[in-house]
């Protein structure tokens, strides 16, 4: 699925000869493991989201710092694009590679360096998988907060990069808000250390700056993340509810009533049925939509907020509420949730997930509008999202086969990000913008603001080796593209009425 | 106090010819208000740091957006440095004037625009006071979090620029973990909003970017800020040791048992002295340092952490541990933290503010250290500070009337922010970098950091208009000061041992 995308707006990518730069390569790190025969390029050709494919011309897996320092300083001096990967677990094309381009996969850097309990921190390699994190600091009753539903695969170096989310982000924040320290290296080989391991540091906060920047300003190669105690409790209540606004009007009303949930996740009549068909989680497969709230923390501070967020959605109209009895079942609820999206893969033979996040108020009417788009484009959209954040993961589901679809199925899911921008949201929650969604950022950002990200992008990377063609479109896109910022508020599209 | 200062360091600074851009000034905005007279310019000399002083050449005094706009695009278009200043209760100097150059003043923007208590956001204009945020957003049971000492002045704008802190920021983060969006002007006069209304955006952060750039990259012109709930109940511990090292260990005990205190500081002797006999606190004026644990949360949440603390207080050799019996005792507590300030200045002629963040395993061994420095100088200091962030606030008093105090007090404040640095932390917590630490950013950064920290200003401001000798070193100025980078764990003082 690539046919919206046109890497010619791009501007034109320096043409590289792949043998003489493969020789050149060989010579100056003869130890370097490199792939370069169109089989073993063969699985590096997407990541997470499959339906964008590109062969690399070379993919390099180093094992030292120093081995990445030279074949930076190599690509730097030859003018050779450079696409950095973790575990490839990523859903926006962050760490697509380039024909003409070399991929780094940082993979095999996953060693866990030090875990200070005292101070509950944690110094790992980027290669290190998230949930790999929260099982080393476990023997102290520490974990690393953020969780994507890939935190079995996915590696803490692409978390950064893409400012990974998850389940308990509500609560817990974005990785951004988990970091203390990274090592980075520029294009240009030199080593830097963004923040520090006090919790404040001097200068430009460049650690959040490069936090989400998908690869476009360093490669990461060491990152020290904060580690929380494991909460005593955690208790979750599943609502059901006869519409989705209801489900929405609900969501808004728990966060009004100041209780902050460790999770806030809501799931349509289209996930539900396809999640319990799975995972037989227990979940009401007559409900329009469910919510599943996790209050964690102490004991009685747990048992109190349970108390509170049952009144709240039964006064939004829940029309029950269940607290898992065990463990086992809270478990088993949360498997429903996080398998969504596969159980969802089992209804259609193709399904696009889109990442927007919008304002809570705005749930109910703009799930609304997407049912309404939904009927309009022919195509279903199932809904499973962390409500809490008003993030939403909308899925649209499609089959390649059937001419047009893939088509309908893109045009869709940018018809739904420009909604999100509209009502004063953003295009990416947790997924980033990579390559699927750098059209849509000519509708978030107005021709300075681009300016701005191309300025600073340049500071970083002048001759625009990291990962060009993700993450910030050219102008010249925006203008090709047509559909030009929009701000919050405007309607650029007729057939949607203001709700 | 400026004697180690010295602006030909920064390279030359445009020459502006002060009765033409008056002129210029004048005729472009007929109804903007300017000081321009010897007599009216005295007041904006200095900051909160008031021992440096310049006299601007002109203040301008605006009411409305478009002036600031026009007035930018002016001092653009004449090559005329800008200096950005909300309230004037900065620390660092990060709003001294420059002899040539505009004093912008915001405190005019001083409008609460909307509180929306479902969102749980308010949209502020940058010169209301931190503190009216709160009282705007009480009656609905809201409150903005960061809290500095001088929140009653204050104003929102400089916080952003500064990344304020304060007691509470320890629970509840600093400045930049509390907004959600800004509107900014850039030195071109351009609007750009960085963030969304959404929890997350897309892009790179430049909302976190621009939060304590201390007025480098543009002028902030609206804010809107994340509110909470405010807690149920807030209940304050006071602890007594016999020695600072012990009180040290219990901060890091504390935080190591997995409790999130609301605040918790340190005084030690020579503070809780002048506190108590300015604000008759309550404080045991015989221990050699205090500390102050607040608790907030659900009742019983608070009931079970209050007794946990006491316990580990106490395992960390408290001689007494005195919990506040109601609320007008918990007010006293801290209000003798909060005038430790003022309470000092009651026992020197002079004295000097040190901002320093470390790691908190360390602060056992800093306080010692700074002991000993304080002997080796022949200068008091004094500790109160944000012990649970690792965040101090080492006093140093003297007499600027005694010959060679004042440069003494300089190069023992300098010592010890490099000590800092030493132990892995950093020369700033929450008052900013300003004209003050410019030197320690030396020691604190390497040449490639401090080069990318200039090309990133350059993508905002390539003619170093906004705020020019703040903040970030120029080159010049580090290799002239001579203390270049110190590395984490380096002894580049040998009087120092390593603890």
């Amino acid at each position: 699925m690539n046919i919206l995308y046109d890497e010619r707006l791009d501007g034109p990518l320096p043409q590289v000869n792949k043998a003489e730069f493969l020789k050149a390569l060989q010579q100056a790190l003869p130890d370097l493991d490199i792939l370069w025969r169109e089989d073993e390029l063969k699985p590096y050709e997407c990541d997470g989201l499959s339906a964008y494919r590109t062969t690399p011309m070379l993919v390099a897996l180093p094992r030292r710092l120093e081995q990445v320092q030279s074949l930076l300083k190599l690509c730097h001096q030859k003018n050779v694009p450079v696409v950095a990967r973790g575990a490839g677990t990523g859903l926006s094309g962050g760490a697509l590679p380039l024909e003409q381009g070399l991929l780094l996969v940082m993979a095999r850097f996953n060693n866990i360096l030090h875990i200070d309990p005292a101070a509950r921190t944690a110094r790992i390699q980027p290669g290190v998988r998230n949930l790999a994190i929260s099982q080393a600091a476990a023997p102290f009753g520490l974990y690393y907060a953020p969780d994507p539903s890939s935190q079995i695969a996915c590696s803490i170096g692409g978390n950064v990069a893409e400012n990974a989310g998850g389940v308990h982000c509500l609560k817990y924040g974005l990785t951004v808000h988990n970091l203390l320290k990274i090592e980075v290296l520029t294009i240009e080989g030199e080593r830097l250390t963004l923040g520090s391991d006090a919790l404040d540091s001097a200068g430009f906060d460049l650690l959040a700056l490069f936090t989400g920047s998908e690869g476009l300003l360093g490669i990461i190669t060491e990152v020290t993340v904060k580690l929380l105690p494991k909460p005593q409790v955690a208790k979750v209540l599943l609502a059901s509810f006869d519409s989705v606004e209801k489900a929405g009007s609900a969501v808004a009303e728990i966060i009004a009533a100041g209780i902050i949930p460790g999770g806030l996740e809501m799931m349509d009549n289209l996930a539900i049925r396809a999640a319990e068909d799975f995972i037989h989680a227990g979940y009401p497969v007559d409900a329009e939509a469910i919510l599943l709230c996790e209050l964690d923390g102490v004991e009685a501070d747990v048992h109190d907020d349970c108390q509170r967020v049952r009144e709240v959605m039964t006064a939004a109209g829940a029309t029950e509420v269940r607290q898992a009895r065990d463990e086992a079942e809270r478990v088993r609820f949360w498997a429903g949730r996080k398998n969504a999206f596969p159980a969802i893969g089992r209804l259609s033979p193709d399904y696009y997930c889109m990442d927007g996040t919008i304002p809570r108020r705005e749930l109910p009417g703009v799930l609304q509008s997407i049912a309404r788009l939904s009927e309009e484009y022919g195509l279903r959209v199932a809904n499973v999202f962390h409500a809490g954040d008003g993030n939403m993961h909308p899925l649209i589901l499609f089959d390649a086969n059937q001419p047009g679809e893939l088509h309908r199925a893109e045009a869709l899911g940018g018809k739904i990000l420009e909604l999100c921008v509209q009502v004063g949201g953003s295009i990416t929650g947790e997924h980033g913008v990579g390559r699927e969604k750098i059209n849509q950022m000519c509708a978030q950002f107005n021709s300075d603001e681009l300016s701005l990200f191309h300025a600073v992008k340049a500071a970083f990377d002048p001759q625009g080796l990291l990962n060009p063609g993700k993450n910030i479109p050219t102008l010249h896109r925006c203008a090709e593209f047509g559909a030009m910022h929009i701000h919050a508020g405007q309607l650029p599209f007729p057939e949607l009425e203001r709700f």
